[in-house]
């Protein structure tokens, strides 16, 4: 992304992050200082007394948070690991049953999914910030990861203006742009270029160490590049995608299918044409689009007849949410 | 590569580097200034007159440059594209004949096979550096280019060792690290490491830009560096994969059975453990050899009895010679 951030605008109220890892450190320290107060919770005190010590507001104390959140009628962002949320949605329920609620998690079906069964009366409205993920912990946090990324917020039909609007204002407000898209086409689209391309990147450095040392010993940037996303931990990786199965399944049958083409182009003419011209087209659209300023959705006020829709139909044009 | 280059060597004798392309245009560049002569031939005027703008022995006159390098046995480096050998390997046989010949053309076994059927009695080395190649001409050269590079020279049973030394030394001269192998391995390895990628990468792309829009505005790191290859011109590409048509086909074929077991997998069970697994486990491996100093080739010297088969067993372990 080479595209200016917008201008940050305050969020609407007190904020408390859950889970203060990457994502919710990095979000308390983008939020702090601006016109609201903003707290969290981590379990680990090593990290809350490393967020203390950089002149946060942070606790150990889950309990006592939450109930402060739903005294302050604050915006829960619920930042921990995916594997954690079946046990911390009972207890937003219990001590914060009144809060707006979002998350950061890269699935939006199954978190939805896990909050109907855990918190079926909670207002939620689902967040999945695109930002790098191959390190973690405090120690990586960084107060300008969302400056310029594209920060999707659900937008379904029944989707509460007034809270899709706060949860919007607080990704906007740390120089994010919205990306408004219904949890299903979000799930499909980030199985596309965020789930898939660990397989792909998988495959490609299984096969490529499986050659010889040898070939390892060779290898320059396309190996390098290509395979860069297999280095993850694998207990992360298979938590977000196995997270999105569905939608992975579809995209890697038809990354398979274009993979058995090209072999049958290869072996009958001796020719990759087909694959190769489609890649570069795509790789040129990508580039496209990721290397210019973000066009704004525009026309739309929030709450009106069918703004939801209309929010996710320029999405789908590659459009974003700036005001 | 974060390895330091070895100290460079002068190269045995002079050397005629045909083609200033990005690879020839970095070569001459980089031998230029050192203790032996060196000089040079391109098609275009334009390229000629900024080579020699820049200090360099250049001409487009190709039958005087043969002429010259016969007079001076002059080492030629072939650098031209890969389709270009095809007329230039009659004109290298009859105007300099007894000169030998390297190239730096990614595929080896094909341009052995040239050289047997256009100049059958040209004595012969292929070489191949694995230096960047997504930028051309000579606008794009650096004649640090090669420093710490992996630099492929042919080394078969029956290769002639003081031929083999003076295409190494050259490798060594310009700070490459020399990697020995015999052009049917090195043809594999790069079909592995080097043109899988591509077509990996082109899947990769047109799956994500074929779900949306969205989904490319929603992309980040793991796309755009998965992908990034796809954006090299189609022509370059095919060239490449193409003329390692077989040696593709298999790596090929291993990468989409790979992914078909994912798949089955993750359908069957709901778990792409294994491939993940092997995934990280590969780039570790490959992030182990990349990421340190090369261990050097020991104990050889060039023209005793078994020195190419030792040579390679020792580069197949991951080992570059030094000497």
């Amino acid at each position: 992304m080479t595209a200016a951030s917008a201008s940050p605008r305050p969020a609407s109220g007190p904020i408390c992050v859950l889970g203060l890892g990457l994502i919710g450190g990095s979000l308390i320290r983008a939020l702090d200082g601006g016109d609201h107060p903003v707290f969290g919770y981590n379990r680990s005190a090593e990290t809350v007394e490393a967020a203390v010590a950089a002149g946060h507001d942070a606790s150990t104390d889950l309990v006592s948070t939450l109930d402060r959140a739903a005294a302050d009628d604050a915006l829960l962002v619920l930042a921990t690991p995916a594997t954690t949320i079946d046990d911390l949605l009972p207890e937003i329920a219990a001590h914060a049953p009144n809060c707006l609620l979002t998350d950061v998690i890269s699935v939006k079906q199954a978190v939805a999914a896990a909050v109907s069964r855990h918190a079926p009366g909670l207002r939620y409205v689902g967040g999945h910030p695109m930002a790098g993920t191959s390190r973690s912990g405090w120690s990586a946090t960084d107060p300008d990861l969302f400056r310029s990324a594209m920060w999707m917020v659900s937008t379904e039909d029944d989707t509460d203006p007034a809270d899709w609007s706060a949860v919007a204002a607080m990704a906007r407000s740390v120089g994010a742009f919205v990306v408004p898209a219904a949890a299903d086409a979000h799930d499909r689209a980030v199985a596309a270029i965020s789930h898939l391309p660990h397989l792909t990147a998988a495959a490609t450095a299984a096969v490529g160490a499986g050659e010889s040392d040898l070939a390892l010993r060779l290898a320059a940037g396309s190996f390098r590049d290509g395979t860069r996303v297999a280095g993850t931990a694998p207990t992360l990786q298979r938590a977000m995608l196995e997270a999105n199965g569905i939608a992975l399944l579809n995209v890697l049958s038809e990354t398979i299918d274009r993979l058995v083409a090209a072999r049958d182009e290869l072996r009958e003419h001796g020719t990759v044409e087909i694959l190769v011209d489609d890649g570069h087209r795509s790789r040129l659209a990508y580039e496209k689009i990721a290397g210019a300023d973000p066009a704004p959705i525009t026309g739309v006020h929030i709450g009106e007849p069918g703004w939801a829709q209309e929010l996710r139909r320029q999405a789908h044009q590659g459009r974003v949410w700036l005001d």
